[in-house]
């Protein structure tokens, strides 16, 4: 049995798309007992496998992160990490405010001993549809060298007991693939990489190659993740403007538009990441997982299965023993 | 008269089609005067506004660029620069090894007193098709705080000079819109902006809203730069690949994929910032245009053209006396 902590007020569409995805998550595996931390009177759902617990406070979107966490503990975000740090839960679910979401983790749940930084991991559409973890996409904005290597570290566990690579491939991500290149950070970084030998790091991997399946984990500082990750979002939303704009642009295009739409649809949600289930925050004492803020009842659904695998598979245990001992 | 010296052994397709832009650019442009550094012998062109003068030697891809520029002195792209230097022309274009492009920009063109850091700049597009103005892509890979302040007032002078915008707003590139946000490197940058008003500051710019027209100029690190640039050339591509697969995928779609083709085609070059000309390295005692390597004539005629339009602003005289002087 795993049991995983859902905060059930945030996100844009909440509680609606939250409960929505817990039922269908309690109907579809057997093995996993919820609870949802929240306004209990907004709570349609009734299960044998679904506790509901009361809070009187929720944080909002624009509650300031670190002061909203350290004030309002009997917000539903706050509870539900002080379930996971109690061992009640074996992970918790939110799609709240990001920002205060990694202020739960950081102090609430705490740091794994030896990880200096957790970081924001998330996986990415390739043209194959293989997918690879991306970290950090926002965690920290200032990296070291040092931090880059334990991101592998960890993105190499991740890769291995979330995504089930045996061996996963580890590349630095940097502006050339030459060894020399990049910047201070990168550089050393790559130094520090190139001489353990406890993940498999391939070299350096450019962002023209993220989506032909360059590499199993991908690391990056959180300024460059959250950077690409953004640029990724617009360029696609961009091409799919232009695209929608060509297709309605004379009668002709627009037979030949309905004729694609159904392939046309697919190929956008290919690329939206939000599809791939939520982000996860890794080196923290429990599994922490963020789904994206304007989650369909689809992607809140795959974030709780994300946190059951996670559980499941140890990675909390997996990280201290591993990441943890090394870097002690 | 404007005289322009180029680098005719540079690029994947060089001499042929550098001859074929010149050709073309010397029959358009009556002022236009052109000097053709490299093998005479493979000068096809005759033209009495275009002299040829022979080199000896040729900088490749391989060559290490600082190296290249200080030992193969009488090779194409040294003596181009050294036409520059010596004021015998206006400004100079290659498609070859950027690297030693840089380096001869440094080290024999050389670097306006007082601005401390060349920055490369291009011109990317949006998706109203108006473009903005975005540096550094690559010249520094570590900038600090006071080069990126530079970098915005080279950029605004490039915006209003060679795109005639007369008040361009400027941004800084970053992971959040709000002033707090970002690393160490653009919160001291974003002070350093908001205190000055010598250009119109615009405040932070998200990766995201990059092709939606956020502001005339964006200014980024070297690192950051090339990354966004190296992404969006993946992103662009993938998504054609994947768009591709997606119409040839039934027989349906490829008689909608028939329909579309001119249409899906203009779309795809309008993503391809290549046809918007050469990139700049701004902030030397000359203009130097760098064309994309692989270059097709018309991308080469652009580098030239956008040549020849900052010749004629004399945007390197105006850069001396506005940033030079405040910075020294």
């Amino acid at each position: 049995m795993v049991k995983i902590a859902i905060d059930m007020m945030g996100g844009d569409d909440a509680p609606e798309i939250v409960l929505e995805a817990v039922e269908k998550a309690v109907n579809d595996f057997k093995d996993l007992e919820i609870i949802l931390f929240g306004d209990q009177t907004k709570c349609t759902l009734k299960h044998g496998r679904v506790e509901v617990r009361h809070c009187t406070e929720e944080i909002t979107m624009d509650d300031e992160p670190v002061r909203a966490i350290k004030r309002k503990k009997d917000s539903s975000m706050a509870r539900m990490a002080e379930a996971v740090k109690a061992g009640e839960a074996d992970g918790c679910v939110s799609a709240g405010n990001t920002g205060a979401l990694m202020s739960a983790g950081l102090f609430i749940v705490g740091r794994i001993k030896g990880v200096e930084r957790p970081a924001l991991v998330l996986t990415l559409p390739t043209i194959s549809g293989k997918g690879f973890v991306f970290m950090d996409v926002g965690a920290n904005a200032d990296a070291k060298p040092e931090h880059l290597l334990q991101y592998a570290q960890l993105g190499n566990i991740y890769a291995q007991k979330i995504r089930g690579v045996e061996q996963p491939s580890v590349g630095l991500l940097n502006i050339g693939t030459e060894a020399a290149k990049g910047n201070t950070l990168t550089k050393k970084a790559f130094s520090l990489m190139d001489e353990q030998n406890v993940f498999n790091f391939t070299g350096n991997v450019e962002a023209k190659g993220l989506m032909d399946d360059a590499a199993d984990v991908v690391v990056t500082d959180g300024y460059t993740g959250n950077m690409i990750l953004k640029n990724l979002e617009g360029v696609a939303k961009a091409m799919g403007k232009m695209l929608k704009t060509t297709l309605l642009s004379s009668f002709k295009n627009k037979i030949a538009a309905f004729v694609l739409r159904k392939d046309l649809n697919g190929l956008m949600s290919k690329m939206d990441y939000a599809e791939y289930g939520g982000s996860v925050l890794l080196g923290l004492n429990g599994i922490v997982v963020k789904a994206h803020g304007s989650s369909s009842a689809k992607a809140f659904y795959s974030a709780i299965r994300q946190a059951k695998i996670a559980g499941e598979q140890n990675i909390v245990e997996t990280m201290r023993e591993t990441v943890g001992k090394v870097n002690e």
